[in-house]
Formats: structure tokens, C-alpha cells, sequence
């Protein structure tokens, strides 16, 4: 791939650095005096971890949460100061990574904690750790019979490490579900096991659940890239990814003509369609065929046809459209959510599909990637 | 990222090249004497076009399909001899870039013809130029109407070209579709109409409709990678990609728990879980949520509950499985096409998600990337 920024790039992905900032402001605002870390796993959820992470440090965020080791060894090569938590655990074969790198584990299971007090015990010194308790996702995280094993042997068990944070996850957090009180009260009664730390529950939709989900730390992640973290009410967020191509073609078909693999659209009056740079591969999901839409030259075109690998195409009948116009597939007037419904899926995975797209970073200057 | 190989990485693509040639050689028998080019657009459908594309030069390819100009430009730098035919055309802002990198665009419209033209008057040279006729997909190609005013002024609008391809896309090439017979006549008649020079028109699905569909030049992608490029008969392709992730805890949950976001599986018996580190961030699809498996240590395993972002649970009752086992998602046993099938989408989609993944290369030294 060429750099950002080539005239002759076709399609592209702008990333609004300042709309991150801003948004993580929010959560600043609305959960102080309580610590804000910002999730930046998934290459920063599609929107490019190297410049993400920096502009965030730069609004005053130190603490940083990646899921894979392989993360957070990037991560460490562009932030050396930052607190970089790795939620993937400690097995065996990561702590010399993990040590060399100086990240800091989620513990997960007690064989985590098994290998990382070890290698404090080993390297005669003190590591950071996180707890990761499992409350109800049954994903990752002690389960309850761990979890009283350890809290039984705390001082032994946990010994050489420096606990900076206790955390868990909702499974729910998103909804008005039973499941997070239920979740709150297993995570209050999991702090009382354990020895005294700083704790973590919400990410991003469960900060807006009330402040005593808060406790002293909230992650969020989703919402710093635009989603909005609060179904049912209007987004507090700034949209952050913009997605646009541009029109490679223009043709008009007649009443009957189809378009795309498997025909699968046929025109009911004669069409102008705009053929745009823009398919699966980019990230634009297969399922919105036929049915998402773009902005385009101050109207709206409908999607018709098979989302193709590279391309789309749109109806823009009685839209004055011309090749080399930009259709936005994502942004201001294509909000995040309005795809993630079409599509039939969540914010999250739409941002994350958007990895070959070329990029230009809004913002922030000198970080361009 | 880090590189390749580390073995802390808890997934992995591995990327056979060896299957790739064999499926690369599979078409030259089948078709020769026909040649065979090899299509590498949206890098190499996820596979890595900087070691597919070294790895089907060295078994003879010589003619390469790309989808944008900056996967040409990238090309190019890869293989210095290469003829790179790039699909999306040659508007005007991109023929400079064209012509730096000895690119050769397919023309898609009589504008891009005027533009390829123009350049190669300008320079007082003769260009080489793909003509790509529309015959009944509405996306790319040149229009009925086009076609006939380009037949009527060929000497004077192919001014300074040299045409070294006529090609059309068929839109239904994996169907028994009478829309195959319709567009193969189409494609007969814009022959021609135009100049002698040599044609394509099939591509993975199409080479398998017979010999008439084969014209000089077949130009297979997909099946390259190892989807089947028939669907009513057994794969003739070897497969390629192979998706695995590391299982980082095991737990057991009992009759009544639910797992993972939105707690959409309860489960009905004792239950042995094992978390594995791959998510929708690394292309497995959302949509194999309670749907999909993974054969994991000579037994398969069902995906219960969401597929999150980094994560996946499997079902593991009854299969002998420890913490850092590889789980198979994709590979020899879970084939792409049923991936593909679980997910409600095609072999395509599936491949082109596979970008975040660290992948390893089998089958030749020194490509490594």
C-alpha cells in the first residue's frame, strides 16, 4: 500500500483524531474524580493504534488496555511511558514477552497468577498485575471457585505482584438488563475477597449505567471511536471514522436490467447507477446489499446489487453525479449506527472491518501513518 | 504488529504458498493452451499479495489483476516485470501514477479511453490498454452504447493504445444461469466490433463452464485461494488459509449459565468452555455466533454464545482440551465454504476479513513477511 494522502487513491478512511480526544473527554467529564483508560485492541477498534494512542496520550490518558501480547509490544514501541494492560493473561509462554516489554497482565486464571508471580519471584522484584474476575461473561476471568481459592491464599498466591487493578466485564452492559445489578454485586462481593486495590467494571456503555458502576477506573473503548453508548438516547459521542470512495462509473439501465452477481437487483424504471471504489474487502459489509445507502453530491443513493469485493453500486437516479465524485459510506450523514442496523451488526464490528482502507489522520499534526 | 513466527502470538493465519501454485497450476492444465493470470486484488484476498504474488511469478504467472491503482503501485515494487492490469481504470487523476509505475489499466469507459489515449500522445508513445466491455453486471466496463461509438471511431479513439486484452466479467459464472450463454454472446459481438486482440472473459467459476468460455486468457482469483470454484462438484482446489487461535482458559460452567455478551447461550447441561483468542477483529464473522465450530484437539467444537471482538467460546464437553491448544477455525477440517455457508455469505467475504491476523508463509523460503 501507498501512503495517505495520494491524489489517486480511490478510496479512503479519515480518522478524526480531535473527535477521539473529544470523546474521551466526555467520559472525563462525566465519570471524574474516576480514572479514564481508553481500550485500544483491534489496531485501536480498525482506526490505527500507532496514531491513536498517541493522540490520546496526549489528552492526558495513561493507562491503556490491548488484548493480544503482539499489541502491546507495538503499543510499548510508541508509548514507552504509558500503562499498557494486556487482556490475553500471562500464560507460560508470554511472560518473557510481557517482562520485556514491561506490560502488564490480566491475570485471568490462577495459573496466570501462578506464572506471573513466579517470574517476579524469580527476577527477585515487584510486577504490576491486573485481576481480571469473571462475573458472568464466562469468557475470561477467575471463576468463583478460583477466586476463592486465591482470596483463601492471597498473600502466597499473590506474591511479588503489586496489584494496580481489580476488574470485570459486563455482558450486558448495553442494555436495561437484570444481569448488571446482578453483575455489580458479584464484583462488590469479589472486591471483599481480595486484598485492597483500585477496581474496574465499565467500559463504555456500562459508564452510563450510574456512578456505582464507576468504581476507579472506566475503560472505554467503543464509544471514544463514535458509537454511541447509550441506545436509546440521542449520541453524546462525535462520529470519529468517515468512509468514503470514490465514483468510478456512471450508466444508465433500463427498466428491467440487472445489476451485479446474481442479478439479484433488477430495475423497475430506467436508472442511473455509480459504480464506487468501495466493496467487502474495504470493510463494507456483504449483508448491505441492496440495502445501505451512501451519501453522495447532497442526496441520498441507495446500495443495489451485491456488495462486490472491491466495488458497490448505487442508484443515483435524479442525483447529478459525476466519476470522481465522493460517496460517503460512513461518516456525518451515514452515522455508525444506521450501518451497524442495515448491516444486521454491531458498531463494533463495522469499525474493525476497516483495515485496507487507506488512511488520512485529522488533528493531529505529524501523525500520519 | 510484530513479526511472523513469535511465539507468543496467540493466532495465526498460515498461508500456504505451495497450494496456491498447485491451485495455479491446476488451472494451466485445465485450460491450456490457454494462459493463466493470476488475481491478486484486495492483497491477494487477504492471503498477502507481497508473498502471493513472488510465489505465482516464480511458477510462470506473468499477468496480475489488481483492484486499485495503489495495489498496482505496490505491485510494481514487488515485481519489477510484472504485467499489472489494474481494474478500477484510468480517470484522469490516476494516470499519472499509471505510467510511473508501468501499469496497465482497464479501460472501463470511452472517458478512460480518452485519457489513456491522450497520455500516450502526449508522450509521443504507444501504451498498453485492457478494454473491459460491459456484457451485463452494470458495474464496471463500457455500455452498449459506449461499445458502438468506440466500434464507429476505433482508429482515431484507440489512438496510441495497444490493446492486449478485451475482457468482460460474468455475473453469474458460479450459477447454471442462462445469463452465462446470454453474456458469453455479448461478449462474441463486442469482439467483434473492436480490434483483433486477445480476450477474457472467464474467472475462477467461469474457466469450469467449458472451453468457450476461456477465449486467451483465463484469469482465476478465488479459487486461487482455495474456494471451490464448482459448487455442485468436490474441490479441486487445495486449501490455503488456515485460521488458528490459542485456547487462553478452560472453565466450566453449570446447567442455567449463560456465556459471553448479551448472554444469547445458556447451557443446558455441565459445560466445559475454552476461550480461544480470535474475534471479529480477526475475520471471524459475527455472524457465526452460537453457529459456527472449530476442531480443536481431534474433536469439533461448537461456538456458543456472540463471537466478541478478540474471542470466541467453544463447547469443548467431552474433547480433551488445556490452555494454549490451537483451535482450528478455518483449515483442512473446518473448510472455508462451510465457514462460509454458517456465516450466510460467500467464500470471498470470508477470505478478505483475514487482515489483522499474523500470518506465517509455508512452502517458500525468504518470503516471510
Amino acid at each position: 500500500m501507498t501512503g495517505a494522502g495520494e491524489d489517486f487513491e480511490a478510496a479512503r478512511l479519515t480518522v478524526r483524531l480531535g473527535a477521539i480526544v473529544a470523546n474521551y473527554r466526555t467520559y472525563c467529564r462525566m465519570t471524574g474524580p474516576c480514572a479514564v483508560a481508553a481500550v485500544v485492541k483491534a489496531d485501536a477498534y480498525g482506526m490505527g493504534a500507532a496514531a491513536v494512542a498517541p493522540a490520546l496520550a496526549g489528552a492526558g490518558c495513561d493507562t491503556f488496555f490491548v488484548a493480544r501480547l503482539a499489541e502491546g509490544v507495538a503499543l510499548r514501541g510508541i508509548l514507552p511511558q504509558a500503562r499498557i494492560i494486556v487482556l490475553d493473561g500471562a500464560q507460560a509462554d508470554a511472560v518473557p514477552a510481557l517482562l520485556t516489554h514491561r506490560l502488564i497482565p490480566a491475570l485471568n486464571s490462577l495459573s496466570d497468577i501462578a506464572a506471573w508471580s513466579a517470574a517476579a519471584n524469580a527476577a527477585r522484584t515487584t510486577l504490576d498485575a491486573v485481576i481480571h474476575v469473571d462475573t458472568g461473561m464466562n469468557r475470561l476471568g477467575l471463576a468463583a471457585d478460583e477466586l476463592a481459592i486465591l482470596s483463601g491464599q492471597s498473600a502466597a498466591r499473590l506474591s511479588g505482584l503489586n496489584i494496580v487493578l481489580v476488574m470485570s466485564h459486563l455482558a450486558c452492559g448495553d442494555e436495561a438488563s437484570p444481569m448488571n445489578a446482578q453483575q455489580l454485586s458479584r464484583f462488590k462481593q469479589a472486591l471483599a475477597m481480595l486484598p485492597p486495590a483500585p477496581a474496574s467494571l465499565a467500559a463504555s456503555h456500562g459508564a452510563f449505567l450510574g456512578m456505582e458502576y464507576h468504581f476507579d477506573l472506566v475503560r472505554p473503548g467503543v464509544a471514544l471511536y463514535g458509537a454511541n453508548p447509550q441506545n436509546t438516547a440521542q449520541n453524546l459521542m462525535q462520529p470519529v471514522a468517515i468512509l468514503t470512495g470514490k465514483v468510478l462509473q456512471i450508466r444508465g439501465i433500463d427498466t428491467g436490467d440487472s445489476v451485479g452477481y446474481a442479478a439479484t437487483f433488477r430495475a423497475k424504471r430506467p436508472t442511473m447507477l455509480a459504480t464506487v471504489a468501495l466493496g467487502y474487502a474495504d470493510g463494507i459489509p456483504r449483508t448491505l446489499s441492496n440495502t445501505g445507502a451512501a451519501a453522495i453530491a447532497g442526496g441520498r443513493a441507495p446500495i443495489v446489487g451485491r456488495v462486490s469485493m472491491d466495488l458497490i453500486t448505487l442508484d443515483v437516479t435524479g442525483i447529478d453525479v459525476a466519476p470522481g465524485d465522493e460517496a460517503e459510506l460512513l461518516g456525518d450523514t451515514v452515522s455508525l449506527s444506521e450501518v451497524a442496523a442495515a448491516a444486521g451488526t454491531n458498531e463494533y464490528e463495522i469499525l474493525t472491518r476497516l483495515r485496507r482502507m487507506p488512511r488520512v489522520y485529522e488533528g493531529r499534526a505529524g501523525q500520519t501513518t
